[in-house]
């Protein structure tokens, strides 16, 4: 999978592309994520990418020309499946909508900055516009950041059997089950007796029982969705 | 505010604190947060910080100790408002809880990796449980970075006023209108003309009628909640 992400703050996502399995994807060929920094579509020699806003107002708006060039120009490179724009009111990520994604093959990400993207481009280029929670951030930079590795991670052969994705929250409508490891007793608090019994049946009834209860108590409307 | 991370993976968070809004808040002395590698209370010499599930399964649980030491030591030196543990299975972030948070001054926020971490330090440390959304990462490391930013950009004087976040979506229960720079003319696709009339009131009325247009088509639970 290639994911190309367009920002005018692009060492902000230095880091966390670099480490971690978001670094594992990236050696083993899996992903390969090219992070571009829209300046270079700037409209003047002063790498002008935004503007003040028609109607006035606070806040500048990042403007259709650099955008516009630059989504023309990775375009005509390649097919790509979606052109994202992570914005907090684009629809809400899910993990159906992660694992939908990770079966792309080339995605655009475009990072909003200050009041957001001239409506044009969202109008005539992106095909998704996806928030990842209902909160503001300073910028679309740690969204795309979000996105690329829940998707990421979805992908065959970047987790070891070990850290296996299907195992986890929201991937059957249930919370996971708590975890325990040694020591058996730390300060007096101790590990459930049935985690110790080392019968494999009872502990999977066990963690059915508490992923459910899990469930029920913190998000009822996981186990709505179900039905 | 002051926010200590615990973390295993601390490098990946270093590019989204060092850039930005987030690096003028902390170096404006507005914020400051400190991340801290969890090995250092590792239990041994090999640095280790987690264990095998008891129960049996895939994937490590991070152990009581080093994170029982880890708080310790922190809540020794100074009052923490909250202990946040940063997981899918947490109360789901929202700009409300955003809010709050901003409003607090010591915060610990623990980034869970692999498995999570062992229930008992959930159940004996850990005062508020949240996740960014219904996706699972690959680390809590993001989710932390994320839930920085929400609050950082909220304290004041973080943002300038060009930015407020006065008139962001959500803090209205509505999702902002759609905005426009220069050109007028993109293309032949055009600004809608009353952002072109100088009327500040129909601006105003426009930009309302759009943002409830918006939330309803996108967002109807958002209207539901105001009631």
């Amino acid at each position: 999978m290639r994911i190309d992400i367009i920002s005018v703050v692009p060492e902000l996502l230095e880091s966390p592309l670099q480490h971690s399995i978001m670094k594992r994807a990236q050696t083993k060929g899996l992903l390969e994520v090219q992070v571009h920094h829209l300046r270079q579509w700037a409209v003047n020699e002063y790498g002008q990418v935004d503007d003040y806003q028609y109607g006035g107002g606070a806040g500048m708006v990042m403007m259709c020309e650099p955008l516009a060039k630059a989504l023309d120009q990775l375009m005509a490179e390649r097919r790509y499946d979606e052109i994202i724009y992570l914005t907090p009111d684009g629809a809400t990520l899910s993990q159906g909508m992660a694992n939908s994604l990770s079966l792309k093959e080339n995605l655009i990400m475009i990072c909003g900055h200050y009041k957001g993207i001239d409506d044009r481009i969202r109008q005539h280029y992106i095909t998704k516009e996806i928030s990842i929670g209902d909160y503001v951030l300073s910028g679309g930079e740690l969204a795309a950041a979000v996105l690329v590795d829940a998707i990421g991670r979805l992908l065959p052969g970047v987790l070891n059997d070990e850290t296996s994705a299907l195992f986890d929250s929201f991937q059957d409508n249930l919370l996971a089950p708590p975890v325990y490891t040694r020591p058996a007793d730390f300060r007096g608090w101790k590990v459930p007796d049935v985690l110790l019994s080392g019968d494999p049946k009872k502990v999977e009834d066990w963690r059915y029982e508490q992923a459910l209860r899990r469930t029920r108590e913190r998000r009822p409307d996981l186990l709505q969705d179900e039905g």
